[in-house]
C-alpha cells in the first residue's frame, strides 16, 4: 500500500477500507510516512469527509495504534467520561472520585488547558506533588487498589491520536468531525471501557456556540462508540456562562472539594455532575436508571465516601493529601480584586468566553502552548445569571500576581457581564441526552 | 501573516489576496515554513479551488521568487514554448534553433521525462557532451550571441515553483488547475517573454485524454498568461498516436535533425511545429499572420539556417556538434528488432501511451525519476495510423540494449498496435487555436 495513493483517494471523494486506516494509523504511530503526506490527507479528510463506517474504522485503527490499558483483570466496571471543554468545568475532579465510591474503576486520561478553557490536567497539579504523568504499569496499580486514577496521555497509549493531534493544530485540519471523533475516542477505546458518558458542550464557550453543530458531533461520537462496542450516552450541557462559582485551577479543586462536602452553592456543577455520574452508573450496571445513579452519586456525597477517595487518589499520586481537609493550603495568587455591580438589576450575561479569557488575563489560562500558569489565579463568581444584584454588591473576586493583571482581567469580565432591568429566563444546565 | 490562518481560509474556500500568495511563495522559496503547512495548503487548493485573479498573483509571485533571466538588454523580442508532454513529442529540438534563426531570441528551459512522455533535456544529453545545467550569467551570455539557449529548471529562477512541484508530487496535488497554471506560466513570467505558445497535448498519450479538459486548462493558462502580460497562444494538437517517426532519445534528435535537412516524411511533426513557430513569429511581432510565420520557418529550414543555429548551440553547450552532420555518431542501443505486420490491411491505431511505454520497456524512458537512460533505445515508427500495410511488411523497428527488453517492447508495441481492414478516418494534428 502506498501513502500517496490513500491521499488521492481520499482527495477524489473516496472511501477508505478498515485495512487503509489501518495502514494511516500505524504510519502516524510509527512515524513511516513524512509528515507532510500526512498533512495532505488530514486536508482531504476535512475536505471530503469520512462516513460512519470509516469513522469507526480510523478511531479502532488508532486505538489499536499502541497499547491498551490492559484492566481485563478488574472486576469492576470499568468506566470514564469525556468533555468537550468548557469554563469552570472542573466536574471530572470530583465525578471521577464519586464514580469510584459508587463501585466503578474509572481509568481517567485527561488533558490540559488552551486557550480560554481549562484542563483537567492543570487543576490536579495546583495540588502541590500530585503527578499526572505516571507510567502504564503505576495506573494499573492504582487502578486495582483505590479504582481511580486521573493521568495525561502516555506515549504508548494510542500514540496515533499524538502524532495526528499535534499535526491537526499546526495544519489547520482540526475541525472535522471524524478526526475529533477518532481522537476522542480512540484514547478511550484504548482504556477498554465498559460504559462512556461524554459532556458537549453547548454555547459562547464551547467549541460549538450552537446545539445543532453540538447535537451533530454528539450523534458522531455516540454513534461511533457504538460501532467500537462502548455503550456511551451524550449529554449536551450549556456553556454561555462559566459552570460552577470558581474559574482557575486551585479554585476549581476548591469547587470540587466544596462539592464533595454537600456544598450544594454550585446547583449548575451539581446538576451536570449528577446527571453525568447518574448515567456512568446506570450504563455500567450499578444503577436501575440515570436517576437511580444520580441517588446514588448523592449518597456518596452525603456519607464521605467521595471525599474519602479523593484523598486516597490525591495521596496516591503523590499530592499532598492534607489540601483535602483544608483547602486553604491551596496555592493563593498573591493579589486580589472585588468587582462590584455598577447598577441594580439582574445578571442577564455572564459570557464564559469572555470569563475564561479573563482568566487567562489573570494567570490561571494558556495563551500559547508553553504558558506557564499561576495556579491561585483565577475567578470567584458571587453573582450568576439570574441572580438579583444591588449597585456596589460583590459580583466577582478576581486573584491574580499583580494589579496590572487585575485591570486586564476587571476589564474582560465586565465586557462579559450584563446587568438588566428585568429578570432573564433561569438558565438550564443540562439540556438534551442523546444516546 | 500566519501561514496557519491562510490554510484555514483556503480550507473554508475564502479566496487570497495578492498580498497573501506572495506569502505563499515567498514561503516555499526560503523554506521559511514547514513542508507539512504547505502540504495541507497545496491539498487545500486542490479541493477548493482558486479564480482567475488567485491564478494570476499565485504565478508571478512564483515568478517573482527567485532571480529573472535578466535579458532587457536583448534586441530581439524574447520568445518561448511549452508542451504539457507527449510521446515522441521532440518538437522543441527543432523549433528553438528555427525560431532563433527567423529572428527570436529563445530561451527555452525544459524537463525531464517521466513515466512514457519524453523530456527535452534527455534528448539534448544524448548529444555526447550537451550540457543542460547552466548557470544564469552563461544562459544570458549565450542568448546575446547566438539568440538560443535550452537548459534545465535552475535552483534561482521561480524557485517556489522547485519547492511546490516536488511537494505536490509527493503529496498527491498534482492534480489542480491553479497549480499546473502557476507551475508551466511561473518559469516562463521568469523568463520575461514577449511570447510564448503552448502546444496542449489532447489524447491518450497526454495528460488530458479529451479536448473538453485539454480545453480548461488551455484557457486557463492562455487568460493567465494575459493576466501577466506575456502575449500567448495555446494550440491543441493530438496525442492519439506518437508524433513523427521516432520515440526515444537520440531518435528524436535524429528527428529534429531530418526536419532540419528538409526531410519532409514526418509530416504531422512538421505541421505542429509550423503551426507553433507560425504563432511564435505572429506573436512576436516578426510575421504579419501566422502563416506567413510558418512560411518564414519553411523558408529557415530550406536556407539551412536552422540547421546552422542548432549546431551554433550544439557547440555552445559543450556538444559534439559533429552529430548534426553525422547523426550516426548519436547514440545508438546494441540490439534491435523488425516488427512486421501480421495481416494485411490499414493501421487503424497506434496508441500513444502504450507506444511510449514500449519505450520505457526497452530503456528510453524512466518508470521511477532516478532511472538511467539507454539513450540509443527506442523506436522507428514506420507506418503509422492510415498507412496501407501488406502482412510481413515492416511496421516498426525496436531498439534495446538485450533481447529481453526487445521482447518486452515489441509485446507492448503490438498492444498498441491495430490493423484492420478499412482505412480509418485521416488523424488531425492540430486540432484548434486558442487566444
Amino acid at each position: 500500500m502506498l501513502f500517496l495513493d490513500l491521499i488521492a483517494k481520499k482527495r477524489d471523494g473516496g472511501r477508505h477500507s478498515p485495512e487503509e486506516l489501518e495502514f494511516v494509523a500505524r504510519a502516524a504511530a510509527d512515524g513511516s510516512v513524512p509528515d507532510y503526506q500526512l498533512a495532505a490527507w488530514l486536508m482531504a479528510v476535512v475536505c471530503r469527509g469520512m462516513d460512519e463506517g470509516e469513522t469507526v474504522a480510523l478511531t479502532r485503527a488508532m486505538a489499536r495504534s499502541g497499547e491498551t490499558l490492559g484492566l481485563s483483570g478488574l472486576r469492576r466496571p470499568k468506566a470514564d467520561k469525556h468533555s468537550t471543554g468548557g469554563v469552570g468545568d472542573g466536574v471530572s475532579l470530583a465525578l471521577a472520585p464519586l464514580a469510584a465510591a459508587c463501585g466503578l474503576a474509572v481509568p481517567m486520561m485527561s488533558g490540559r488547558g488552551l486557550g480560554h478553557t481549562g484542563g483537567t490536567l492543570d487543576k490536579l497539579e495546583a495540588i502541590k506533588g500530585f503527578q499526572v504523568r505516571l507510567p502504564l504499569p503505576k495506573i494499573r496499580a492504582q487502578l486495582k487498589k483505590i479504582s481511580v486514577c486521573m493521568f495525561g496521555q502516555t506515549g504508548t497509549l494510542a500514540p496515533a491520536d499524538r502524532t495526528l493531534y499535534a499535526l491537526r493544530d499546526a495544519t489547520a485540519t482540526v475541525p472535522a468531525q471524524p478526526l475529533i471523533v477518532g481522537s476522542i475516542l480512540s484514547k478511550k477505546a484504548a482504556e477498554e471501557l465498559d460504559a462512556l458518558v461524554l459532556d458537549v458542550k453547548v454555547g459562547s464557550g464551547a467549541i460549538f456556540k450552537d446545539a445543532p453543530s453540538a447535537r451533530a458531533l454528539a450523534r458522531a461520537l455516540v454513534k461511533t462508540a457504538g460501532g467500537l462496542g462502548i455503550p456511551t450516552v451524550a449529554v449536551l450541557t450549556a456553556m454561555e456562562q462559566p459552570l460552577g462559582r470558581y474559574v482557575g485551577n486551585a479554585l476549581e479543586v476548591r469547587q470540587a472539594l466544596e462539592i464533595l462536602n454537600g456544598d450544594e452553592r454550585a446547583d449548575d456543577y451539581l446538576e451536570c455532575l449528577l446527571a453525568l455520574g447518574g448515567w456512568m452508573l446506570k450504563l455500567s450496571g450499578r444503577a436501575r436508571s440515570p436517576q437511580a445513579g444520580a441517588d446514588r452519586m448523592r449518597a456518596a456525597i452525603r456519607d464521605g465516601s467521595g471525599l474519602k477517595v479523593f484523598r486516597a487518589m490525591v495521596k496516591a499520586q503523590g499530592g499532598d493529601p492534607r489540601v483535602v481537609d483544608e483547602p486553604d493550603r491551596l496555592p493563593k495568587a498573591r493579589r486580589a480584586r472585588t468587582v462590584r455591580a455598577l447598577r441594580d438589576g439582574w445578571v442577564t450575561r455572564l459570557d464564559a468566553r469572555r470569563v475564561g479569557h479573563a482568566g487567562v488575563l489573570l494567570g490561571a489560562g494558556r495563551a500559547y502552548k508553553e504558558q506557564a500558569l499561576d495556579y491561585g489565579a483565577g475567578l470567584e463568581l458571587v453573582r450568576k445569571v439570574g441572580a438579583r444584584v444591588r449597585r456596589g454588591e460583590t459580583v466577582a473576586v478576581l486573584h491574580a500576581a499583580d494589579a496590572a493583571r487585575l485591570a486586564d482581567g476587571e476589564r474582560e469580565l465586565r465586557a462579559a457581564l450584563e446587568i438588566g432591568s428585568r429578570p432573564p429566563r433561569p438558565p438550564r444546565t443540562v439540556l438534551e441526552i442523546l444516546r
